[in-house]
Formats: structure tokens, C-alpha cells, sequence
């Protein structure tokens, strides 16, 4: 266990890390972010659905809230006799703080709380209202987490203004990207059927890998849109394509495609579906087709939250951080709809999820500037 | 075993299925054939290739050849007792001779040799001469049997004029159709070389199933040719194709496609080779490619051989057989390169390679009576 010189932030990630929270587990991680929430004066709700604990927090009466989203699980460690020290063990080693959710996002989590623990110890009459809204399923089926705490909260017309999701989006140095949004990503399990025959007698069979061949060469050429200042093109990308019974003289009677969009917000899913079908439908296919939406697009433009931000960064960092819309999915697919400015703000990302995941300890104690700083320019 | 009243040809065949020349063994089934053959006047040449037993049997000095063309060896049986009578103890019940090889071909083999000591003891003196090529590698890879006995033939400069191959031809009644050719069968394994990714990031990818897809849709939509009278048209077609991770995310680096080619004499296979290689350049693919050739295509039109055993079919049967190419491959593929006028006529091939593998004894007279007069056509 780390020492006593660390700073309060590193000090409490050890703290959360310690708890081998691999979702949809909690360990009590939320307890003591929970304990640390109502000291400073928040209202704290226990949510918890189906076997996943979830909890929402609120200081301030009024006016607009300002709300840290994250998770407290995280995702298996793999063998543990491959990492260089046990995963649920935090040490800080060489300036590194090392274990299992040090980037992936328990740093964060720790320095939005004693971000908070500043902020308010410098503003305890701050205007408008800081919020919290955590989950322990984020790296799960994100069934009975975020998703759910919103419906919960539309239940009650709370609506959220600002959101600083904790995911950690930096590349190189604490700060230097912001996530102002994400692609949608809309997937689809396609089969294609035909009539199986013998290969000398075509005649009788009806080969779907053929009937389907014009049709992908016109999905995989289409221009779906042309992306716009913050996102690149919407792409279509099939990942499997499955046809044939192995033998090498007869004609399959199905095939079996699996394929996804990554879209802007240019486009809805509902469109994609749609120019989809009208492809398959042309080529006179016989299909079947289930749709999946993964996350709807979303973009958080320049505004309150983005200003309030970059600000933040540039004043701690010197540096102004890129906007970009890269990357995967987070639970900010969940809060944008609601009409919340969301951003992603957290560590540098090049260990999630991998053996001997580790972060800087410097650059917690700098995010935790930032999100202070974050705090102050939306709030004071 | 059968009673002394079946007929000559009957009781040499069943002979020959009591011996269990599962391929490639022969069980001393050619032991028995060479027997006979040279009782009649037959000069023999053993020829054993690797474990296969094969001969060539001559009778007569010079002028043209009609050669007798077929195996001795049977695909296994399967599970013995699902058979009615233990298909290596061949028996005659209510007309039908049951056991492994009635069809295909130890009946036309009993046909084969019955007619010729029946056409000798009537055309002793007869013109030409009379041939026998005989292997016991037919079902099994098809190495060391009719290819080498033809290579064999080569070196000695030895051509054949006429063949008659005893595969069982017939579908309805015996001598309904006459095989006067085959389709050639190209076959190839196909990688199509990508670069794996991330569905997340497409322009650090390179998928090969849309790069395929182009030029797919243009192999599956080429008009090869268009066949000719003998001939349907060429066909092109895609059994196997297998791209993907499973993983819904990913971008395959490889996919791989199986496909053949049934063809007809209007090409040959480099043509095909050749055309299908310029479709996937044009399309600026990254593959490996791997051909297969089954068989040439080979067709025997109206003429000598094709006359005299229609006739032979017709003034035995009182019914004109039809000139068909379909089906599959056979040893005249072997032949037929050589200049060889090919045909195959046999018995009716309904239970060949099936549980209760059996023929109408009184076909195999039918076909004894054929055979011989078909020598008579050509020789006398």
C-alpha cells in the first residue's frame, strides 16, 4: 500500500483500486467516494438495478449543475502472474501509480472528488449545483447503469446542463485531447439466402455469396455523408462474412454478413437502416436483417462547458487541448441525448485495459487542477 | 453364392463382387479378368504403380484399337448391416444382382469380357485389334492408375483409335444415354490480402471483403461462354467464403474464397485461369491463388465409335440413346487428351455408391449383347 506522502488524489485512487471492483462488482468503491460526497454536503441517492450499484449526487439548491460521470468497475486483469505487481495492490513506483483501474477510471474518479473537496473548501456558497452520477457497469453490458440512472432521473425532470465525463481521453500528455462527442455505432447481422445445390448443376441452386456480391460492392462504395468539422466520414465496414459448407462441390444455401456503422451526426441510424434495406432491396435479395444501435452520435459544439474546459486545461497545462470525436463508445452516448453538454476528460489512455495498467501520479494531481478549474469557470 | 443358371456374364460378375477389391485393392479380380482374356488370345501386361494393380491386355497385330476401359476397385460399403445381403456375397433375388460393385463397374467388367469371347468365337480372324486398359484405382486419388497405364501407352507410342468406358451411364433403362464427353472441372483456393483494424478506425484498415466484393459481383456476372451443342454454358462458382474475426468490431485481414469452374470444350482451363487472374488485377487485389484442374473438358462427336454404338444400342434395344455430357468426372478424362475417340455407356447408375448396390441381371445380358455388337460395328 502506498505511503503517506502521496497526494490526497493518488492516496484516495489507491484507495479505490485496492477494491477489486471487476464489473459489474462495486466492492465499495461508491461507499467511499459516497462518504467523501456527504462530508462536503452532497445529497447522495443509492441507485441500485438489478445487481449493479449505481448512486447520484447533488450539492447546491439551484441553477444550472455541472456533473462528474464515471464508473467504478473495471475489466478482468487477465492472469495476474503476468503483471509486474499484483493488480488490486496499488503501488506508486517511479512516479507511475500501478494496478487495475489506475487509468481506466478510478484516477479520475479520486480527482473528481478532491477536486470537489477544493473547490468547495474555496466556494461553499457557489452558484448553481455540482453532481455526480456514477455507475459499476460501464465496462459491462451497460444494461442497469448509466442508461438506467437517466431514465431515473427523466422520471424526476432532472435535467443535466454540463457533463465531464472521467474517461481517460488523453494521448500524449494529461489534457492534450478532449472528447466533444462520439461517433454512432449501428450494427447489423445480415443473412443472405439462396438455394443450396451441387456446383455442377447451378441451374438448380441459387448461390446467395453471388446474388449478394453486387449489393456489398455498392454498400462498401457508397458515399454515406461527408462527415463535418468534427467528424470524419460515416464508414461502413463489414467485419464477417460466412458463406459455404466447407466442401468444395456445392453451392451454400445461405450467407451470413455482420456489419457496422461508425457514424457522424450527419446522419441518424434511423437513415442508415433505412439506405441500407433500399440497397438489399434493389439487388432483389431475399434476407433476413437484425439491427443493432450501439449509441446514437453526438456532438458537444463550442459553448459553456467546452469554453469552461479548454480554459481549464490551458491555465494548468499552458497547453490547449485538440477537440476530437475519435475513439470508441462511452456512457456519454447515454447522457448527450437528454440534451446535456457532455465532454470526455481523463488520463492519458495508453494502458486501459492491458496488463500493468499504470498512470503518472503528477497527472492525476493536474487533472485534478483541471477539473477544480473546470469547476470555477462554470460556476463562479 | 449364385446358382449355375445365371447367364455367363451374370456369373462372372458375381465372381468378381465376391472378391472385396475395396480401393485400391484388387482382391485378384484382374487375375481372373487376365484369365480369361488370354484364354482368348489376349497378349497381358501387368502394370503395377506404387500399390495399384493395373493391365493392358491386346488382342490382334494391327489396324485400329477399340479399347475396353474400366476398374476393378469399389468405394467402400459403409456400415455392413445396413445392407439387405452382405455386398461381398453377391446374389440374385427377383431379377436384381445385389453387392458392392454390381454397378459400378464389376457388371460392365463381366459385360466387357463376355462379349469379347463371344465376338472372337464368332470373328476369330476379326481386323483391328482389341484392347483392355484396367486399373483399380478409379475411386480412390486416381495416381497411379489410368494416368500412368496412358503414360505407359505414350512412351511406347501406342494410341488408342476408340474407347468405350464402362461407367454406368444409363438413368432410366439400359443404353438410354450414351456419356459422349464431360465438362472440364477447374477448381481454386483464393486469399484476398488485407490489413487488419479496428471497425473504429477504417483508414488504418484495409478490408478485403469490400476490396473482393468488386470484383466478386464481376467473376459471378461474366459470360464465360455459351456452352455449344454438347455443352452448357460454363458456370463460375463460389462454394466457400470465410472472412472475419467473429469479433463484431474488426476489420478482417484475410478472407478466403473457394470457387470452380464446370467448363465446356469451348475453352480450355488456361483461358479461365487467364481471364479470372486479369479480373481480380484489374481490380488491384493483393491474393494468392492456388489452381486445381480435376479434369479437361473432352467431347467425342458423331463419328466411328459414337455410330457404332448407337447402332449397337439401337439394334439391341430398339431404342436410340441420347449423347449426353453431364455428370461428373470419369478415367475418359485421362484418355481422351491422348486423341482418343471416348464414350462411356454402362448400366444404370440409380444405386451406385449406395447401401444395396444392385443392377437387373437381365440388363448385364442387354449390355453383353451391346458391347459385342459394337466390335462387330467397328471391327467387322
Amino acid at each position: 500500500m502506498p505511503q503517506t506522502q502521496h497526494s490526497a488524489t493518488v492516496q484516495l485512487a489507491c484507495d479505490l483500486i485496492a477494491r477489486p471492483s471487476v464489473t459489474p462488482e462495486d466492492e465499495g468503491c461508491q461507499a467511499l467516494m459516497i462518504e467523501r460526497l456527504e462530508r462536503i454536503g452532497f445529497s447522495v441517492q443509492r441507485l441500485r438495478f438489478g445487481e449493479v450499484d449505481n448512486f447520484w449526487a447533488v450539492r447546491g439548491d439551484s441553477g444550472p449543475i455541472v456533473v462528474f460521470a464515471g464508473h467504478t468497475d473495471v475489466v478482468p486483469t487477465g492472469p495476474e502472474q503476468h503483471w509486474q505487481h499484483p493488480p488490486f495492490a496499488p503501488v506508486v513506483r517511479d512516479g507511475m501509480l500501478l494496478g487495475r483501474g489506475a487509468a481506466d477510471m478510478k484516477g479520475s474518479l479520486a480527482a473528481m472528488i478532491v477536486a470537489c473537496e477544493r473547490f468547495v473548501a474555496e466556494h461553499p456558497n457557489h452558484s448553481g449545483r455540482i453532481g455526480f452520477l456514477i455507475t459499476s457497469d460501464e465496462e459491462g453490458p451497460a444494461a442497469n447503469g448509466t442508461v438506467k440512472v437517466i431514465e431515473w432521473l427523466q422520471e424526476r425532470n432532472e435535467t443535466i446542463d454540463w457533463c465531464i465525463v472521467g474517461e481517460p481521453s488523453s494521448t500524449t500528455v494529461v489534457g492534450d485531447v478532449i472528447k466533444n462527442g462520439r461517433r454512432g455505432s449501428l450494427g447489423a447481422e445480415l443473412t443472405v439466402k439462396g438455394v443450396q445445390g451441387h456446383v455442377a448443376y447451378p441451374h438448380l441452386a441459387d448461390n446467395p455469396i453471388h446474388a449478394f456480391a453486387p449489393a456489398l460492392a455498392e454498400l462498401a462504395s457508397t458515399h454515406w455523408d461527408s462527415g463535418n468539422e468534427f467528424f470524419p466520414a460515416t464508414s461502413f465496414q463489414v467485419s464477417n462474412l460466412n458463406s459455404g459448407t466447407g466442401a468444395t462441390n456445392v453451392i451454400p444455401g445461405e450467407a451470413h454478413v455482420v456489419f457496422n456503422f461508425r457514424f457522424s451526426t450527419e446522419l441518424t441510424d434511423a437513415e442508415l437502416r433505412t439506405r441500407t434495406e433500399a440497397i438489399l432491396d434493389r439487388h432483389e435479395l431475399n434476407y433476413d436483417l437484425t439491427w443493432k444501435l450501439s449509441g446514437q452520435a453526438f456532438l458537444t459544439e463550442r459553448g459553456d462547458l467546452v469554453d469552461a474546459v479548454v480554459k481549464a486545461v490551458a491555465d494548468t497545462t499552458g497547453r490547449t487541448p485538440e477537440l476530437s470525436t475519435s475513439g470508441g463508445t462511452s456512457d456519454g452516448r447515454f447522457i448527450a441525448p437528454t440534451g446535456a453538454q457532455v465532454i470526455e476528460l481523463g488520463p492519458i489512455n495508453a494502458t486501459i485495459h492491458k496488463v500493468d495498467e499504470c498512470i503518472s501520479a503528477d497527472d492525476l494531481d493536474t487533472l485534478t487542477t483541471v477539473y477544480c478549474a473546470s469547476l470555477t469557470n462554470l460556476l463562479v
